[in-house]
Protein backbone atom coordinates (compact mmCIF):
# COMPACT_ATOMS: atom_id res chain seq x y z
CA UNK A 1 0.00 0.00 0.00
CA UNK A 2 0.67 3.51 -0.92
CA UNK A 3 0.12 6.50 1.69
CA UNK A 4 0.22 10.12 1.02
CA UNK A 5 -1.15 13.89 2.01
CA UNK A 6 -2.62 14.61 -0.88
CA UNK A 7 -4.55 17.87 -2.28
CA UNK A 8 -7.60 17.43 -4.48
CA UNK A 9 -10.02 19.49 -5.32
CA UNK A 10 -8.90 22.06 -2.98
CA UNK A 11 -9.03 19.77 -0.05
CA UNK A 12 -5.99 18.83 1.59
CA UNK A 13 -6.36 14.80 3.23
CA UNK A 14 -4.61 11.81 3.71
CA UNK A 15 -5.05 9.10 0.98
CA UNK A 16 -4.35 5.94 0.12
CA UNK A 17 -4.25 3.76 -2.63
CA UNK A 18 -3.18 -0.12 -3.56
CA UNK A 19 -0.44 -0.05 -6.33
CA UNK A 20 -1.46 1.98 -9.26
CA UNK A 21 -5.09 1.93 -8.29
CA UNK A 22 -6.83 5.35 -7.69
CA UNK A 23 -6.26 7.51 -4.31
CA UNK A 24 -8.83 7.16 -1.90
CA UNK A 25 -9.42 9.42 1.03
CA UNK A 26 -8.19 8.67 4.72
CA UNK A 27 -10.35 10.51 7.05
CA UNK A 28 -7.81 12.89 8.15
CA UNK A 29 -6.71 16.20 6.85
CA UNK A 30 -2.98 14.42 6.44
CA UNK A 31 -0.68 11.69 7.01
CA UNK A 32 0.84 12.87 10.42
CA UNK A 33 -2.53 12.97 11.86
CA UNK A 34 -3.74 9.56 10.35
CA UNK A 35 -0.59 7.73 12.20
CA UNK A 36 -0.87 10.09 15.43
CA UNK A 37 -4.57 8.83 15.17
CA UNK A 38 -3.67 4.77 15.02
CA UNK A 39 -3.76 2.10 12.34
CA UNK A 40 -2.69 2.63 9.11
CA UNK A 41 -4.97 -0.44 8.15
CA UNK A 42 -8.27 1.38 8.23
CA UNK A 43 -10.51 1.48 5.34
CA UNK A 44 -10.75 4.46 3.36
CA UNK A 45 -14.18 6.17 2.64
CA UNK A 46 -13.90 7.44 -1.20
CA UNK A 47 -12.04 7.60 -4.34
CA UNK A 48 -10.35 10.90 -5.43
CA UNK A 49 -10.71 12.45 -8.90
CA UNK A 50 -6.97 11.67 -9.95
CA UNK A 51 -5.97 14.43 -12.67
CA UNK A 52 -6.25 16.98 -10.09
CA UNK A 53 -4.28 15.45 -7.10
CA UNK A 54 -1.16 17.10 -6.16
CA UNK A 55 1.04 15.01 -3.43
CA UNK A 56 2.08 17.37 -1.26
CA UNK A 57 4.53 16.96 2.01
CA UNK A 58 3.20 13.38 3.62
CA UNK A 59 4.22 14.29 7.30
CA UNK A 60 3.33 17.99 7.63
CA UNK A 61 3.67 17.71 11.97
CA UNK A 62 6.65 15.24 12.84
CA UNK A 63 6.74 15.19 16.88
CA UNK A 64 10.60 13.72 15.86
CA UNK A 65 12.79 13.70 12.78
CA UNK A 66 16.10 12.61 13.68
CA UNK A 67 18.85 11.98 11.82
CA UNK A 68 21.61 9.70 11.11
CA UNK A 69 25.09 10.24 9.66
CA UNK A 70 27.93 8.00 8.17
CA UNK A 71 25.52 5.05 7.33
CA UNK A 72 26.75 3.79 4.06
CA UNK A 73 29.81 1.02 4.70
CA UNK A 74 30.99 0.94 1.25
CA UNK A 75 31.09 4.54 1.08
CA UNK A 76 33.14 4.75 4.64
CA UNK A 77 35.03 2.12 3.60
CA UNK A 78 36.24 3.97 0.39
CA UNK A 79 37.28 6.69 2.21
CA UNK A 80 39.05 5.15 4.60
CA UNK A 81 37.54 5.36 7.97
CA UNK A 82 36.65 2.39 10.17
CA UNK A 83 32.96 1.48 10.64
CA UNK A 84 31.24 3.13 12.94
CA UNK A 85 30.19 1.33 16.30
CA UNK A 86 27.54 3.61 17.02
CA UNK A 87 25.19 5.67 14.61
CA UNK A 88 25.90 9.45 14.41
CA UNK A 89 22.67 11.30 15.39
CA UNK A 90 21.20 14.84 14.89
CA UNK A 91 17.92 16.47 14.38
CA UNK A 92 16.24 18.82 12.42
CA UNK A 93 12.61 20.21 12.70
CA UNK A 94 9.25 19.82 11.23
CA UNK A 95 9.78 22.97 9.67
CA UNK A 96 12.64 21.66 8.25
CA UNK A 97 10.70 19.67 5.21
CA UNK A 98 9.23 20.64 2.68
CA UNK A 99 7.44 18.63 -0.40
CA UNK A 100 8.18 16.07 -3.23
CA UNK A 101 8.36 19.04 -6.14
CA UNK A 102 9.10 21.96 -3.81
CA UNK A 103 11.55 24.73 -4.54
CA UNK A 104 14.35 24.75 -1.74
CA UNK A 105 15.13 28.34 -1.50
CA UNK A 106 18.52 29.03 0.76
CA UNK A 107 21.04 32.37 0.78
CA UNK A 108 22.86 32.81 -2.15
CA UNK A 109 26.66 32.42 -1.89
CA UNK A 110 25.83 29.59 0.69
CA UNK A 111 27.49 25.89 0.02
CA UNK A 112 24.92 23.72 -0.80
CA UNK A 113 24.96 19.80 -1.21
CA UNK A 114 23.02 17.01 -1.74
CA UNK A 115 22.51 13.92 0.52
CA UNK A 116 19.84 11.48 -1.09
CA UNK A 117 18.34 9.24 1.56
CA UNK A 118 15.94 6.48 2.73
CA UNK A 119 13.37 7.56 5.22
CA UNK A 120 11.99 5.31 8.06
CA UNK A 121 8.64 6.42 9.24
CA UNK A 122 7.79 5.06 12.92
CA UNK A 123 4.33 3.75 13.17
CA UNK A 124 3.72 2.60 16.86
CA UNK A 125 5.31 3.70 20.13
CA UNK A 126 8.85 2.50 20.82
CA UNK A 127 10.72 3.39 24.14
CA UNK A 128 13.90 0.78 24.61
CA UNK A 129 12.90 -1.53 21.69
CA UNK A 130 14.36 -4.31 20.29
CA UNK A 131 14.71 -5.08 17.04
CA UNK A 132 12.63 -6.92 16.14
CA UNK A 133 9.85 -4.61 18.14
CA UNK A 134 11.26 -1.81 16.21
CA UNK A 135 10.92 -3.33 12.97
CA UNK A 136 7.06 -4.52 13.58
CA UNK A 137 6.88 -0.60 13.84
CA UNK A 138 7.96 0.58 11.19
CA UNK A 139 5.08 2.22 8.87
CA UNK A 140 6.52 2.65 6.10
CA UNK A 141 9.49 3.72 4.38
CA UNK A 142 9.40 7.18 1.93
CA UNK A 143 12.29 9.38 0.45
CA UNK A 144 14.30 12.42 1.63
CA UNK A 145 16.98 14.60 1.10
CA UNK A 146 19.20 15.88 3.39
CA UNK A 147 20.17 19.23 1.32
CA UNK A 148 22.95 20.52 3.66
CA UNK A 149 24.48 24.05 3.76
CA UNK A 150 28.46 22.51 4.00
CA UNK A 151 29.48 26.33 5.17
CA UNK A 152 26.91 26.59 7.95
CA UNK A 153 27.27 22.79 8.78
CA UNK A 154 31.08 22.99 9.38
CA UNK A 155 30.91 26.34 11.34
CA UNK A 156 31.32 24.38 14.33
CA UNK A 157 31.05 20.54 15.13
CA UNK A 158 27.76 20.55 15.90
CA UNK A 159 26.08 20.08 12.82
CA UNK A 160 22.00 21.27 13.35
CA UNK A 161 22.65 24.48 11.89
CA UNK A 162 23.49 23.45 8.25
CA UNK A 163 20.71 20.82 8.50
CA UNK A 164 17.51 22.60 9.77
CA UNK A 165 17.15 25.40 7.08
CA UNK A 166 13.44 26.12 6.47
CA UNK A 167 11.78 24.16 4.45
CA UNK A 168 14.97 22.49 2.97
CA UNK A 169 14.80 19.08 3.31
CA UNK A 170 12.26 17.71 0.60
CA UNK A 171 10.21 14.31 1.40
CA UNK A 172 7.67 12.36 -0.11
CA UNK A 173 6.34 11.29 -2.52
CA UNK A 174 4.67 9.03 -1.09
CA UNK A 175 4.86 5.88 2.52
CA UNK A 176 5.00 2.86 1.20
CA UNK A 177 4.52 0.01 3.49
CA UNK A 178 7.26 -2.75 4.22
CA UNK A 179 6.16 -5.38 2.21
CA UNK A 180 6.08 -3.06 -0.39
CA UNK A 181 10.34 -2.62 -0.59
CA UNK A 182 12.83 -5.10 1.24
CA UNK A 183 15.16 -2.69 2.46
CA UNK A 184 17.01 -5.49 4.32
CA UNK A 185 18.07 -7.20 0.86
CA UNK A 186 18.61 -3.65 -0.90
CA UNK A 187 16.95 -0.88 -2.51
CA UNK A 188 18.77 1.76 -4.47
CA UNK A 189 18.96 5.37 -3.24
CA UNK A 190 19.87 7.41 -6.14
CA UNK A 191 20.37 11.32 -6.57
CA UNK A 192 20.62 13.03 -9.86
CA UNK A 193 21.91 16.90 -10.79
CA UNK A 194 20.38 18.12 -13.79
CA UNK A 195 19.81 14.55 -14.68
CA UNK A 196 23.21 13.84 -14.09
CA UNK A 197 23.46 10.93 -11.68
CA UNK A 198 25.97 11.78 -8.69
CA UNK A 199 25.07 9.33 -5.79
CA UNK A 200 23.84 5.17 -6.42
CA UNK A 201 23.85 3.25 -2.94
CA UNK A 202 22.09 1.04 -1.61
CA UNK A 203 20.88 0.25 1.65
CA UNK A 204 22.06 -3.51 1.75
CA UNK A 205 25.71 -1.97 2.87
CA UNK A 206 23.92 0.22 5.84
CA UNK A 207 25.95 0.15 8.78
CA UNK A 208 22.56 0.72 11.02
CA UNK A 209 19.29 -0.44 9.00
CA UNK A 210 16.22 1.07 10.07
CA UNK A 211 14.88 -1.10 12.16
CA UNK A 212 18.67 -0.66 14.31
CA UNK A 213 18.23 2.86 13.97
CA UNK A 214 14.63 3.20 15.73
CA UNK A 215 15.50 0.59 18.28
CA UNK A 216 18.77 2.51 19.26
CA UNK A 217 17.23 5.94 19.18
CA UNK A 218 14.59 4.72 21.10
CA UNK A 219 17.01 3.78 24.15
CA UNK A 220 16.87 7.56 25.16
CA UNK A 221 13.92 9.03 23.43
CA UNK A 222 10.48 7.83 23.12
CA UNK A 223 9.22 7.54 19.02
CA UNK A 224 5.83 8.22 18.28
CA UNK A 225 3.62 7.54 15.15
CA UNK A 226 4.39 9.75 12.45
CA UNK A 227 8.14 10.25 13.52
CA UNK A 228 10.86 10.24 11.03
CA UNK A 229 14.63 9.04 10.60
CA UNK A 230 16.69 9.36 7.95
CA UNK A 231 19.08 6.79 7.23
CA UNK A 232 21.98 8.42 6.19
CA UNK A 233 23.45 9.17 2.61
CA UNK A 234 25.79 7.27 -0.03
CA UNK A 235 28.65 8.28 -1.42
CA UNK A 236 28.96 11.00 -4.30
CA UNK A 237 27.95 14.17 -2.23
CA UNK A 238 29.07 17.10 -3.61
CA UNK A 239 31.58 18.16 -0.89
CA UNK A 240 33.75 15.17 -1.03
CA UNK A 241 34.45 15.31 -4.94
CA UNK A 242 37.51 16.68 -6.08
CA UNK A 243 37.29 19.66 -6.86
CA UNK A 244 34.07 20.14 -4.81
CA UNK A 245 31.06 20.89 -6.55
CA UNK A 246 27.84 22.76 -4.81
CA UNK A 247 24.26 23.00 -6.15
CA UNK A 248 23.91 26.67 -8.10
CA UNK A 249 20.70 28.80 -8.43
CA UNK A 250 18.40 26.87 -11.21
CA UNK A 251 20.20 23.50 -10.62
CA UNK A 252 17.34 20.64 -9.98
CA UNK A 253 18.48 17.79 -7.61
CA UNK A 254 16.05 14.33 -7.98
CA UNK A 255 16.49 11.75 -5.54
CA UNK A 256 14.96 8.48 -6.32
CA UNK A 257 13.94 5.19 -4.56
CA UNK A 258 12.63 2.89 -7.13
CA UNK A 259 9.38 1.16 -5.93
CA UNK A 260 8.99 4.69 -3.58
CA UNK A 261 9.35 7.39 -6.62
CA UNK A 262 10.87 10.52 -7.13
CA UNK A 263 11.59 13.93 -5.21
CA UNK A 264 12.18 16.50 -7.64
CA UNK A 265 13.33 19.68 -6.54
CA UNK A 266 14.88 23.20 -8.03
CA UNK A 267 17.12 25.17 -6.11
CA UNK A 268 16.30 29.03 -5.67
CA UNK A 269 19.22 31.08 -4.35
CA UNK A 270 17.47 34.13 -2.96
CA UNK A 271 18.46 37.26 -0.39
CA UNK A 272 14.72 36.58 1.01
CA UNK A 273 16.44 34.02 3.24
CA UNK A 274 18.11 36.76 5.05
CA UNK A 275 21.64 36.00 6.97
CA UNK A 276 22.08 38.27 10.19
CA UNK A 277 25.91 37.31 10.11
CA UNK B 1 5.65 39.11 36.62
CA UNK B 2 6.39 35.54 36.81
CA UNK B 3 5.12 32.87 34.58
CA UNK B 4 4.38 28.93 35.87
CA UNK B 5 2.41 26.14 35.07
CA UNK B 6 0.81 24.67 38.61
CA UNK B 7 -1.39 22.29 39.84
CA UNK B 8 -3.61 23.69 42.22
CA UNK B 9 -6.54 21.59 43.83
CA UNK B 10 -6.10 18.71 41.50
CA UNK B 11 -6.34 21.37 38.27
CA UNK B 12 -3.52 21.88 35.81
CA UNK B 13 -3.28 25.64 34.74
CA UNK B 14 -0.75 28.50 33.44
CA UNK B 15 -0.50 30.62 36.68
CA UNK B 16 0.80 34.34 36.76
CA UNK B 17 1.80 36.65 40.09
CA UNK B 18 3.32 39.86 40.71
CA UNK B 19 6.73 39.39 42.65
CA UNK B 20 5.65 37.34 46.11
CA UNK B 21 2.26 38.22 45.21
CA UNK B 22 -0.14 35.21 45.37
CA UNK B 23 -0.55 33.29 42.12
CA UNK B 24 -3.37 33.95 40.02
CA UNK B 25 -5.15 31.11 37.34
CA UNK B 26 -4.11 32.25 33.62
CA UNK B 27 -6.92 30.92 30.83
CA UNK B 28 -4.81 28.46 29.42
CA UNK B 29 -4.12 24.94 30.72
CA UNK B 30 0.09 25.44 30.56
CA UNK B 31 2.36 27.89 29.64
CA UNK B 32 3.20 26.47 26.12
CA UNK B 33 -0.47 27.16 25.33
CA UNK B 34 -0.60 30.34 26.87
CA UNK B 35 2.36 31.52 25.39
CA UNK B 36 1.26 29.89 21.57
CA UNK B 37 -1.81 32.06 22.66
CA UNK B 38 -0.79 35.09 22.63
CA UNK B 39 -0.03 37.93 24.76
CA UNK B 40 1.89 37.47 27.77
CA UNK B 41 0.03 40.88 28.94
CA UNK B 42 -3.56 39.10 29.08
CA UNK B 43 -5.80 39.20 32.23
CA UNK B 44 -5.64 36.65 35.22
CA UNK B 45 -8.51 35.78 35.83
CA UNK B 46 -8.73 34.27 39.70
CA UNK B 47 -6.58 33.70 42.43
CA UNK B 48 -5.45 30.22 43.23
CA UNK B 49 -4.65 28.98 47.01
CA UNK B 50 -1.51 29.01 47.37
CA UNK B 51 -0.23 25.85 50.09
CA UNK B 52 -1.49 23.46 47.81
CA UNK B 53 0.17 25.04 44.86
CA UNK B 54 2.80 22.62 42.78
CA UNK B 55 5.12 24.12 40.47
CA UNK B 56 5.75 21.71 37.28
CA UNK B 57 7.05 21.88 34.19
CA UNK B 58 6.03 25.48 32.88
CA UNK B 59 6.34 24.44 28.95
CA UNK B 60 5.35 20.72 28.45
CA UNK B 61 5.05 21.23 24.92
CA UNK B 62 7.66 23.67 23.44
CA UNK B 63 7.97 23.16 19.56
CA UNK B 64 11.72 24.00 19.70
CA UNK B 65 14.06 23.26 22.28
CA UNK B 66 18.02 24.65 20.45
CA UNK B 67 21.04 24.69 22.96
CA UNK B 68 24.11 26.50 22.82
CA UNK B 69 27.27 24.92 23.33
CA UNK B 70 30.42 26.60 24.58
CA UNK B 71 29.38 30.22 25.29
CA UNK B 72 31.10 31.63 28.70
CA UNK B 73 33.55 33.17 27.55
CA UNK B 74 35.82 32.79 30.51
CA UNK B 75 35.60 28.99 30.74
CA UNK B 76 36.59 29.30 27.17
CA UNK B 77 39.56 31.14 28.05
CA UNK B 78 40.71 29.53 30.79
CA UNK B 79 40.43 26.37 28.81
CA UNK B 80 42.96 27.86 26.55
CA UNK B 81 40.50 28.00 23.78
CA UNK B 82 39.91 31.06 21.43
CA UNK B 83 36.50 32.52 21.87
CA UNK B 84 33.92 30.98 18.91
CA UNK B 85 33.13 32.48 16.13
CA UNK B 86 29.61 30.81 15.92
CA UNK B 87 27.05 29.31 18.73
CA UNK B 88 27.97 25.61 18.44
CA UNK B 89 23.96 24.30 18.36
CA UNK B 90 22.45 21.31 19.05
CA UNK B 91 18.59 20.38 19.74
CA UNK B 92 16.67 18.61 22.39
CA UNK B 93 12.98 17.72 22.38
CA UNK B 94 10.15 18.75 24.22
CA UNK B 95 10.09 15.16 25.52
CA UNK B 96 13.84 15.79 27.24
CA UNK B 97 12.23 18.12 29.51
CA UNK B 98 10.75 17.50 33.52
CA UNK B 99 10.28 19.73 36.24
CA UNK B 100 11.80 21.35 38.64
CA UNK B 101 11.59 19.19 40.86
CA UNK B 102 11.90 15.89 38.93
CA UNK B 103 13.72 13.01 39.88
CA UNK B 104 16.18 12.42 36.77
CA UNK B 105 16.34 8.74 35.56
CA UNK B 106 19.32 7.11 34.11
CA UNK B 107 20.71 3.72 33.10
CA UNK B 108 23.77 2.63 35.84
CA UNK B 109 26.66 2.98 34.53
CA UNK B 110 26.27 6.45 32.72
CA UNK B 111 28.73 9.01 33.02
CA UNK B 112 26.09 11.51 34.02
CA UNK B 113 27.36 15.37 34.25
CA UNK B 114 25.64 18.69 35.06
CA UNK B 115 25.29 21.70 33.10
CA UNK B 116 23.55 24.69 34.94
CA UNK B 117 22.00 27.13 32.19
CA UNK B 118 19.86 30.13 31.74
CA UNK B 119 17.08 29.41 29.21
CA UNK B 120 15.47 31.87 27.26
CA UNK B 121 11.50 31.56 26.03
CA UNK B 122 10.70 32.92 22.47
CA UNK B 123 7.44 35.14 23.44
CA UNK B 124 7.10 36.13 19.23
CA UNK B 125 7.65 34.36 16.28
CA UNK B 126 11.17 35.54 14.55
CA UNK B 127 12.66 34.60 11.45
CA UNK B 128 15.83 36.49 10.25
CA UNK B 129 15.54 38.49 12.84
CA UNK B 130 17.67 41.38 14.21
CA UNK B 131 19.31 41.42 17.21
CA UNK B 132 17.03 44.25 18.44
CA UNK B 133 13.84 42.42 17.18
CA UNK B 134 15.00 39.36 18.72
CA UNK B 135 15.72 40.92 22.12
CA UNK B 136 11.82 42.77 21.95
CA UNK B 137 10.86 38.92 21.42
CA UNK B 138 12.15 37.49 24.34
CA UNK B 139 9.19 36.41 26.62
CA UNK B 140 11.21 35.70 29.99
CA UNK B 141 13.71 33.40 30.97
CA UNK B 142 13.96 30.80 33.07
CA UNK B 143 16.83 27.71 34.53
CA UNK B 144 17.43 24.72 32.61
CA UNK B 145 20.02 22.01 33.17
CA UNK B 146 21.72 20.23 30.55
CA UNK B 147 22.08 17.04 32.02
CA UNK B 148 24.68 15.37 29.77
CA UNK B 149 25.30 11.57 29.83
CA UNK B 150 28.92 11.86 28.28
CA UNK B 151 29.29 7.88 27.31
CA UNK B 152 26.88 9.08 25.00
CA UNK B 153 27.64 12.15 23.95
CA UNK B 154 31.13 11.08 22.78
CA UNK B 155 30.20 8.35 21.50
CA UNK B 156 30.36 10.28 18.38
CA UNK B 157 30.77 13.71 16.64
CA UNK B 158 26.63 14.63 17.18
CA UNK B 159 25.81 15.44 20.89
CA UNK B 160 22.62 14.40 20.54
CA UNK B 161 22.11 10.81 22.09
CA UNK B 162 23.91 12.05 25.45
CA UNK B 163 21.58 15.60 25.14
CA UNK B 164 18.36 13.83 24.69
CA UNK B 165 17.26 11.27 27.23
CA UNK B 166 13.63 11.50 27.85
CA UNK B 167 12.99 13.72 30.98
CA UNK B 168 16.49 14.41 32.13
CA UNK B 169 16.48 18.61 31.32
CA UNK B 170 14.80 20.20 34.12
CA UNK B 171 13.29 23.25 33.31
CA UNK B 172 11.83 26.09 35.60
CA UNK B 173 10.53 26.87 38.62
CA UNK B 174 9.20 29.73 36.50
CA UNK B 175 10.08 32.16 33.90
CA UNK B 176 10.58 35.49 35.04
CA UNK B 177 9.67 38.40 32.37
CA UNK B 178 12.87 40.55 31.16
CA UNK B 179 12.24 43.35 33.04
CA UNK B 180 12.43 41.08 36.21
CA UNK B 181 16.25 40.36 35.80
CA UNK B 182 19.17 41.65 33.65
CA UNK B 183 20.75 39.33 31.97
CA UNK B 184 23.38 41.27 29.61
CA UNK B 185 24.45 43.53 32.91
CA UNK B 186 24.65 39.68 34.62
CA UNK B 187 23.10 37.18 36.35
CA UNK B 188 24.60 34.24 38.13
CA UNK B 189 24.18 30.71 37.40
CA UNK B 190 24.79 28.04 40.14
CA UNK B 191 25.53 24.37 40.19
CA UNK B 192 25.37 22.86 43.49
CA UNK B 193 25.46 18.73 43.90
CA UNK B 194 24.72 17.51 47.48
CA UNK B 195 24.86 21.30 48.66
CA UNK B 196 28.13 22.18 47.18
CA UNK B 197 28.82 25.13 44.64
CA UNK B 198 30.17 23.40 41.29
CA UNK B 199 29.14 25.89 38.95
CA UNK B 200 29.23 29.68 39.36
CA UNK B 201 28.92 31.34 36.07
CA UNK B 202 27.92 35.13 35.02
CA UNK B 203 25.74 35.82 32.06
CA UNK B 204 27.92 38.90 31.93
CA UNK B 205 30.40 36.53 29.97
CA UNK B 206 28.32 35.28 27.77
CA UNK B 207 30.16 35.01 24.10
CA UNK B 208 26.71 35.25 22.54
CA UNK B 209 24.04 36.80 24.68
CA UNK B 210 19.75 35.74 24.47
CA UNK B 211 18.93 37.96 21.56
CA UNK B 212 22.25 37.59 19.68
CA UNK B 213 21.31 33.74 19.80
CA UNK B 214 17.53 33.63 19.33
CA UNK B 215 18.58 35.91 15.98
CA UNK B 216 21.41 33.50 15.10
CA UNK B 217 18.87 30.91 15.30
CA UNK B 218 16.06 32.65 13.11
CA UNK B 219 18.50 33.01 9.91
CA UNK B 220 18.20 29.10 9.57
CA UNK B 221 14.45 28.85 11.46
CA UNK B 222 11.74 29.86 12.33
CA UNK B 223 11.40 30.38 16.04
CA UNK B 224 7.77 30.73 17.72
CA UNK B 225 6.35 31.53 21.36
CA UNK B 226 6.97 28.92 23.66
CA UNK B 227 10.43 27.67 22.22
CA UNK B 228 13.10 27.82 24.42
CA UNK B 229 16.96 28.54 24.13
CA UNK B 230 19.44 27.18 26.82
CA UNK B 231 22.47 29.48 26.49
CA UNK B 232 25.47 27.09 27.32
CA UNK B 233 26.65 26.68 30.70
CA UNK B 234 30.05 28.06 32.58
CA UNK B 235 32.99 26.65 33.86
CA UNK B 236 33.32 23.60 36.54
CA UNK B 237 31.08 20.53 35.19
CA UNK B 238 31.95 17.37 36.24
CA UNK B 239 34.20 16.23 32.97
CA UNK B 240 36.13 19.19 33.31
CA UNK B 241 37.60 18.06 36.72
CA UNK B 242 40.45 16.31 37.38
CA UNK B 243 39.80 13.42 38.18
CA UNK B 244 36.63 14.02 36.35
CA UNK B 245 33.60 13.57 38.48
CA UNK B 246 29.93 12.05 37.42
CA UNK B 247 27.28 11.93 39.49
CA UNK B 248 25.92 9.35 41.25
CA UNK B 249 22.72 7.13 42.31
CA UNK B 250 21.06 10.18 44.96
CA UNK B 251 22.67 12.79 44.18
CA UNK B 252 20.99 16.00 44.43
CA UNK B 253 21.56 18.85 41.58
CA UNK B 254 20.53 22.50 42.79
CA UNK B 255 20.54 24.77 39.85
CA UNK B 256 20.17 28.35 40.98
CA UNK B 257 19.46 31.79 39.01
CA UNK B 258 18.79 34.48 41.65
CA UNK B 259 15.83 36.26 40.50
CA UNK B 260 14.38 33.26 39.15
CA UNK B 261 14.72 30.63 41.64
CA UNK B 262 15.59 26.90 41.82
CA UNK B 263 16.02 23.88 40.60
CA UNK B 264 16.20 20.76 42.79
CA UNK B 265 16.99 17.23 41.27
CA UNK B 266 17.61 13.80 43.20
CA UNK B 267 19.62 11.39 40.27
CA UNK B 268 17.91 7.98 40.10
CA UNK B 269 20.49 4.97 38.16
CA UNK B 270 17.29 2.47 37.38
CA UNK B 271 17.27 -0.15 34.82
CA UNK B 272 13.74 0.61 34.08
CA UNK B 273 15.84 3.04 31.59
CA UNK B 274 16.72 -0.18 29.49
CA UNK B 275 19.96 0.27 26.57
CA UNK B 276 19.55 -2.00 24.12
CA UNK B 277 23.36 -1.96 22.90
Amino acid sequence: MQYATVRSDGVTTAAVRDGDGPWQRLDASDLSEWLLRGSVAAEPTDALAAPQLLLLLPLPSPGKVICCGLNYGDHIVEMGRALPTHPTLFAKFGDTLTGPDAVLEVPPGTLVDWEAELAVVVGQELRSASEADAEDAIAGYTIANDISLRDWQNRTNEWLQGKAWDRTTPLGPVLVTPDEIDVNAGVDVICRVNGEVVQRGNTATLVFGPAALLAYISTFTTLRPGDIVLTGTPGGVGAGRTPPQFLRDGDVVETEVPGIGTLRNAIRFTSDVLTTT
